[in-house]
């Protein structure tokens, strides 16, 4: 009865579960290191060498952010965690079909064998299945069972890593990438005149774990920023106020986004990396045969970037890190 | 070199994507669609015989909810949609060796072809593929491409269907067929001298769809709850001012959930079933290889059920539809 | 002991309680009305000629918006209660020695006697102390005592009318006005190189009943905005996402105000008439030797109109009613 | 023409402006000093053998609580401040002819002259005009002008002193006494059998700075609660959640009160005083001739206390510092 469909559907890919963590850098790790344990409540679980190992606490792993000194802001690498060790293999394969495999990496800190690649634009990532849990010290336990820890006392402490958004020279190249070689699903996009701008990529019910947006000068693996999420609306309200202030540069106040509806907020840290932080959960996807939601560029402002009023200054559209010399930090503000 | 690993490791089952819709049995059908549309702004979408068919604002399929007239308030049955039609196929196929499974639907309003179900307890369910998409007037449609219509006007509109919660008479075996027929993950559970008290499965990212909480005088096939979804934390309160000042029994005022950690409230709509009404994402898993959290009863009181203060009433462990005549209706008010 | 001091300090004047009421004028009124019904909760207590008695459903008084039919859209008077008769009768006195007195009001409805007046900019106002209570039919009333009625069950509703904000050709003479004749106190305001652009007066604790701003082309009488209350800041982002899905015009969407730290938005309804809305209370003035804050003009974009990111467009400072023709009402979206 | 109401109508006293700072007893200042720090986000501005003075951010004064180290916990004293010099000498007339004037105080520690005097029931109170503001390192300025401080970045940080409340084998004629020498108003009662069970009295938009329990037992000079304010709901659970984690026992969750409509929860610091968190403004009042509204105690459960499912546990109407050996700390969570 369902056969005739059974041969037109092609059944989705369910390798890849979620991000697991990202490494950032900085020119001013020490800065860059307090903005996330002071303002947003991280905490340090390691450093070594040149590199600072932080979490949120509501993060299972033992660590879900590294920051690591460097010449220029930016992104270090991107980590994904299969479904299982058996998805690994598939998805090893596809990505050294693929030709943009590099190999199995020589570091395994926090994590079993990972394999390295980038993608077409030059966005380092890897892929890996075993993983290391965060050992909570039994002071710190919560009787919150699915808390990893207790809420921190400082800062107003933000509770997982989201997601992350990355310019790209070519955001359908990449978005076709991470398709095909890992199974994520395009949610939304935005095209101006059928090129690409930009797109929200998932593999959960999340409307993306990764966004490519277009780096208007051409330049490659730029990064547009990383999220945390807090999931509760008024909390973006309130670490806005503490960063204010004490000095840092809000880029966007808090609203909703048109696209995936989440309620968010930017701000740069001390090296210039914008950071996103998500109130809520925006909506969630749980439709199986979901079609890619396509925004035309002239509909977005106002709608598409927030949806309540205001839109997107410049700075969101042009600024990623690394940045040029001269960076136009406080295009929203002045 | 994961090779030894593969051959541990059980591969997840991904067929079924979400739960689709329930429908509830009511002896006062007008009263509780009045709730559903006038405190939940809630639309009618269609009334067939006696059936009254519902959704939210922000539900993509035709409807989420049927309020079916019957003698006794309780559950009428919950769909589930598969991930595929190769999904569908594979899931058929282990219903029918469960020996739980009845066969396939004589009617399909709303979806394509639905092979129909048990619970070892009793309760009747449904699993298809095929489903017809809400058809928004276009006088109704948001500019917010994600959102299936405008916010509607009146009420403190719910966005969509969340979960069900039912009482069994056996939560073990409920939760094991869950499992083994359509992949159910255990992500939480309560336990009270090894015995399981309750448990909360999903098959995706939430913590659950679907949880089995024990009927405490072996009663089968009850209704706990049926829970629609805010996403924002203080619409609750919103919707509690105004089912207060329109006399609504709330059960439970809002608070944060320990078991799933959401923003949760409860209320009785005018048959006596209860409804529950979430107002964030509480937490959401993302770790593949999820190891089910464990509550000792003892510890649940001011921990499990209400994290901050207080603790449930016996209502809640004590009251499902179909009730017995004389129902304890407003245990927590007077 | 403290005999030096009491030859020093001038004591405040007690004698002006609160706004009771404002009536706008709208060449839309239909229209006007509809928006203050079904946005924002309103309730229709009378309709009288040209004239449309509001009230918010926590307003004591039997209303406190009037929406009069006029050529434009614009200011019809405000009014004031005084504490007690006799703080009436000394008002009047200081009134009537201001020049600015016109005389005993001929029409009292919803009042007894009120004696009308004008600002030196000509907005025109009126004061009294007896009032009519709004008479709460039994079906309506709430069992929460300080609850005028039932919480709405449409829109988002407000629940009780907070200030005005006048645009002046002179604002300091304005200010100086209403605090020699009625006792209003400068909380904070706004100068550029010594001339005062703007000023939040009150007689209460609340930083404002009314504010003045420079009107940049010296246009005289003109409006700024109304502004209602909700006292809960997430019912700002509700009522904007419907304001946005039924079209209506977002000037600046929910942010803190630096001046008074109110939580605000602005729209315009229909009529061009500018609504504020205010979330929560901001900070309350208990110091009964309040020093008038004053915020230099070059420090208020991005701390003073909005604390937290971005700053008003240019349509906050200098669009009023009523309006030229070509009013630039899409500022800020387009 | 206003004439006969002139005669009829008492013009209110409008000589004390607010309540200035509270000093409670701790056996344990040390925990109890850390509980305002660490959780409530306080600083201390000076210790003085004893005494340790605690100040909010937005609190505009030098200090606003003094916690003194004392065999058993309860009240010290409580400070208002008149509305200016003379106010002060009207009232220390009125409570040197009430028989209950202590007389000036020797201690003048961040205010000028105070006049000592005791409640009916014997609670401490003083009167001052001068008073010493806080001085604020330039380091830590706001660029908001109306706060005293820079956010702080530890614990979920209390705005400013709200409301005593205080427990009273005669509750009546504390509140007779509080509105004839100071001009208090009650706002709203609780009444059981013609008994007054409670009153909340205030001498400005608030509903209260003062209220008055009937204690149980009839011992007296009791206290009941301090009450510092937020003015955002969701801190309430913010500061919850931290609590909760932090093995502080909280009493009665984030819920509306019926009485003054506040978002509240009720915590014990560890000497065993209650504190009450406000996370609104609750209604603010601007009639001058307010009536007050009076409850049924039989109303009040699930109205009065909680109005939003829930009732206040009994050791809310019980328990009070200095308590019995034998405290029932922990009645609502066990």
């Amino acid at each position: 009865m369902t056969s005739e469909l059974t041969n037109q559907f092609k059944e989705p890919i369910f390798d890849v579960a979620q991000i697991a963590h990202v490494e950032v850098l900085s020119p001013t790790p020490k800065e860059t290191v307090a903005f996330y344990t002071d303002m947003l409540g991280m905490e340090i679980v390691d450093q070594v060498a040149h590199k600072t190992y932080l979490r949120a606490y509501e993060d299972n792993y033992k660590y879900s952010l590294i920051v690591t000194e460097g010449e220029e802001a930016g992104l270090g690498h991107v980590a994904w965690r299969t479904t299982s060790p058996q998805a690994l293999e598939r998805r090893v394969k596809a990505l050294e079909e693929s030709g943009q495999g590099i190999g199995w990496a020589n570091e395994e800190y926090g994590h079993g064998p990972a394999y390295q690649f980038t993608t077409p634009d030059g966005h380092k990532m890897e892929v890996f299945w075993e993983v290391e849990y965060y050992d909570c010290h039994e002071d710190k336990h919560s009787k919150l069972m699915s808390r990893s820890q207790k809420r921190p006392k400082h800062g107003v402490p933000v509770r997982r890593l989201d997601h992350i958004n990355l310019m790209s020279s070519n955001p359908a190249a990449d978005t076709n990438f991470m398709a095909e070689t890992l199974g994520f699903k395009v949610r939304e996009q935005i095209v101006d005149n059928d090129h690409v701008i930009g797109t929200w990529n998932s593999v959960s019910n999340l409307v993306h774990e990764i966004a490519f947006m277009q780096e208007p000068t051409g330049a490659k693996g730029k990064l547009h920023h990383v999220c945390y999420w807090y999931g509760i609306p008024q909390n973006l309200y309130d670490v806005a106020d503490l960063l204010k202030d004490h000095d840092y540069f809000i880029e966007i106040p808090p609203n909703k986004h048109g696209v995936s509806q989440a309620f968010c907020m930017y701000v740069y840290e001390p090296s210039g990396n914008r950071v996103e932080l998500f109130g809520d959960a925006g909506y969630l996807i749980f439709d199986p045969d979901w079609k890619t939601l396509t925004w035309e560029m002239e509909d977005v402002p106002g709608n598409g970037d927030t949806w309540i009023g205001a839109v997107f200054p410049d700075s969101f559209w042009n600024y990623g890190t690394p940045a040029p010399a001269t960076v136009p930090v406080k295009v929203a503000a002045e």
